[in-house]
């Protein structure tokens, strides 16, 4: 019997609609209090990090700090992860270039421990412009969920997600071995600025029964949202998922949780 | 010959208007930014330092972050600086029990350092809640200022800051003793909130001729701000110091920068 079963989920349609980089800033948080839905991750390296703390809440695991501010240290101030201003790398190029897998391990196990350390269970560990899908850091972060028993995000396919082509081998051979739940996925990021409501609606609507993570970064329009460079997506985001069109759409899916799903898959792992 | 001789500003009213806790929220940076006064001091450690480029600036060196949020990391991630959940002590009392001095060197000196690699010069150094003023550390303090030759924020007597009595007798021979400029301080953190408009106008105008430290913590009113606990004070300090009749109050004072005290000072240290 498949996990989805388990849960009653089987041939429906299902949601865990998931706000990416709580933490990050206020209006991120802001925007994930007014949207109302459950799940979403913080980044524990965001100045933000200790305002949210109710829902169906995950580890953002991060070794990027990509914009030029806000911009974020590490945990564990462990060399390899740092540029020469102390902050995480900005690009995924110099993160691959330069991280260390040993330094890596330890900054991803700080980040779920300050997590659990504010007296509050992880749902799920998810991850920060895919920077752990180096292959050796894939495995770090595959390990780590194993052994924090927590789920992690982990797309059906690695045709899911952008990777260049060197790593997309050790990836799906990942996918297919694991015991952990896999989701298709759904990411809105790169959706067009102007119809982003269409697309939402559009996108919702034409999917096949499954069980689809759909990713957001929904902020709201402020001063300090104004400041990053991909402001228009966040509040883009923040629109349409606000807006009665998309909620309709939404309201078509069974909502899940990784509450629900952890819950679940704990139990078939031998103890 | 004195340095305020030398700088032409001996018997007049001199102000040197500090922007404190720069780099902590949008929200006070922008406040900086549309005041217009030159000077104030980054927190390296905030998560908007590197908003912050042009100006009369130094390090707000930071060993405490005292809010619930945002809340800072170090630059070093040395144990001894770090609560539970690896952010810097909530307040002095916990900082001054459990910081190393060993390590409060390490994250100082790493705090002026990071501000060096933005390949900026900073004009200043000063502190955070006074949390530098711990005896041991005020020593390293005062040390990294002469090494890196850098006017740091030292009042004329002991007396002008809030200092536990046994700290006192220590830091006012560190005073006594100085070869670095010092200044008389004016605090408007505990000015009352209601006439706070009243209280700088009355201050600035009762001085006598002197060279004055000017502190202040403006931030612009936005949600950011309206998260912390003394949202009314930062609010209250940006629309004092944009009033009418606090610029005719300040308009009657010289104002000076670290910058050129800085610059003077270094004329008269032996190479």
């Amino acid at each position: 019997m498949s996990l989805w079963d388990t849960l009653g989920l089987a041939g429906r349609k299902v949601l865990l609609l998931h706000h990416d980089d709580l933490g990050f800033t206020l209006s991120t948080n802001l925007a994930y209090e007014r949207l109302g839905f459950p799940s979403g991750s913080i980044m524990m390296t965001g100045s933000w990090a200790p305002h949210i703390r109710n829902g169906d809440l995950g580890v953002h695991l991060t070794l990027t700090s990509e914009m030029d501010y806000p911009r974020m240290r590490s945990i564990t101030a462990r060399k390899s992860l740092l540029d020469s201003e102390g902050y995480l790398w900005r690009t995924l190029q110099e993160a691959w270039t330069h991280i260390d897998a040993q330094d890596a391990e330890a900054e991803l196990r700080a980040q779920i421990d300050v997590f659990y350390a504010r007296r509050l269970q992880p749902t799920h560990i998810d991850t920060h412009m895919g920077a752990v899908l180096r292959p050796d850091i894939a495995d770090i972060y595959h390990r780590l969920a194993l052994e924090y028993q927590l789920p992690c995000l982990l797309p059906e396919t690695a045709g899911d997600i952008p990777l260049p082509p060197e790593m997309r081998a050790s990836y799906q051979s990942l996918l297919d071995t694991t015991p952990l739940p896999k989701m298709r996925l759904i990411d809105s990021y790169d959706a067009p600025i102007e119809d982003r409501t269409e697309w939402y609606e559009e996108v919702l609507r034409s999917q096949l029964p499954g069980v689809y993570h759909l990713r957001h970064h929904a902020a709201l329009p402020s001063d300090e949202t104004e400041m990053l460079p991909d402001a228009a997506k966040r509040i883009g985001d923040y629109a349409a998922l606000q807006s009665e069109r998309v909620r309709r759409a939404i309201s078509e899916f069974t909502i899940v949780t990784f509450r629900e799903i952890g819950d679940a898959w704990r139990q078939t792992v031998p103890p």
